[in-house]
């Protein structure tokens, strides 16, 4: 990255970070780009040469942590070839997504009927490729027999809620970390609550 | 009912109605008592002699939904003694009531963190009596060595998470009902993904 790109990177951080903080304690709608830009530490002006407006970085809080998500279950979608494995592997990359980004994840379903239409639109395409990967794992592993469900598309989505719905409960300073969880959900979902061969 | 007490709840159902559209339409702060007054065709001190603040219309929203899942689900528990046979009827009764319900849970859930810290901790009691439901179920299908699972509370909290989040996606005119969702669900939580007797 060019010095002037890597210097552009963190400003647009530190705006997203003062932006989350008052998000967060006094509410989107409540928060002012002014506000923002005071707590960034930059003017008004400075703060729109960023972000053309405050839904902007409403947006952007949420490509931080979709982009990271798809470049990792990516990366695991392309080194595991056995569908048993990489929906372990997904699993466990998923729920540590969560944890990285609790807050981040927290506040932008809170807030994200205040987007756009064309910014729901990308938001939206973003996580139908999230869950494409999720989906193409089940399908592959119902092709080669191992797994078994009715339905893919719909288990998929049962699938990813509720490993989603971690981001409501999960303390990352609690008795649980995050591999303990997924060894656990990942467990359920494979091989179901009924026990095998009883 | 007496008569008065059913004009009564006749006419906080009807605030309580006014205030969901106006919450759903404009938002939840920028709706005021005075708003809500004028759409229900009250006046102010008449919705303000049903209910003391803004606040507790939500909390009322999650009342209604809360009371009649719990007095649903523990109809199920009350008439299935045999713990596979009450998971498959407690989800079926889940996925009902959020069928019956989803626009006041999706509101809630959108502004639930305006909620007084008294109210919250009412609702938080109500929730986890709905989870103690499922959690049981679950505990005394391993005591009778029909589940297995390693974590029962947090192998419940996945599996309500995997409900629950049909609200997001479910549409009430869309291809699926509720029983055919309820039955790929549940076939899912029951035997895994992993094909039995492959």
């Amino acid at each position: 990255m060019a010095v002037n790109a890597e210097k552009e990177a963190r400003r647009k951080a530190e705006i997203i970070g003062s932006a989350c903080a008052l998000f967060a304690s006094r509410g989107y709608r409540e928060t002012t780009m002014q506000d923002i830009a005071e707590a960034a530490g930059y003017s008004k002006g400075g703060v729109y040469y960023y972000f053309a407006s405050k839904e902007e970085i409403l947006f952007e809080i949420h490509e931080r942590f979709i982009n990271e998500g798809l470049r990792r279950i990516r990366e695991v979608e392309a080194r595991y070839g056995d569908p048993e494995e990489r929906f372990v592997k997904l699993i466990e990359t998923h729920l540590e997504i969560i944890r990285d980004y609790k807050d981040d994840i927290t506040l932008f379903y809170r807030y994200m009927d205040a987007l756009s239409a064309d910014n729901y639109e990308r938001v939206k395409r973003k996580r139908d490729e999230y869950e494409r990967v999720f989906a193409d794992t089940v399908r592959e592993g119902v092709g080669r027999g191992v797994f078994e469900t009715e339905h893919v598309k719909l288990g998929t989505m049962f699938i990813l809620g509720s490993l989603n719905s971690m981001h409501t409960w999960y303390n990352p300073q609690g008795d649980y970390d995050v591999r303990e969880l997924a060894r656990i959900v990942t467990g359920l979902w494979l091989n179901g609550l009924k026990k095998r061969n009883p």
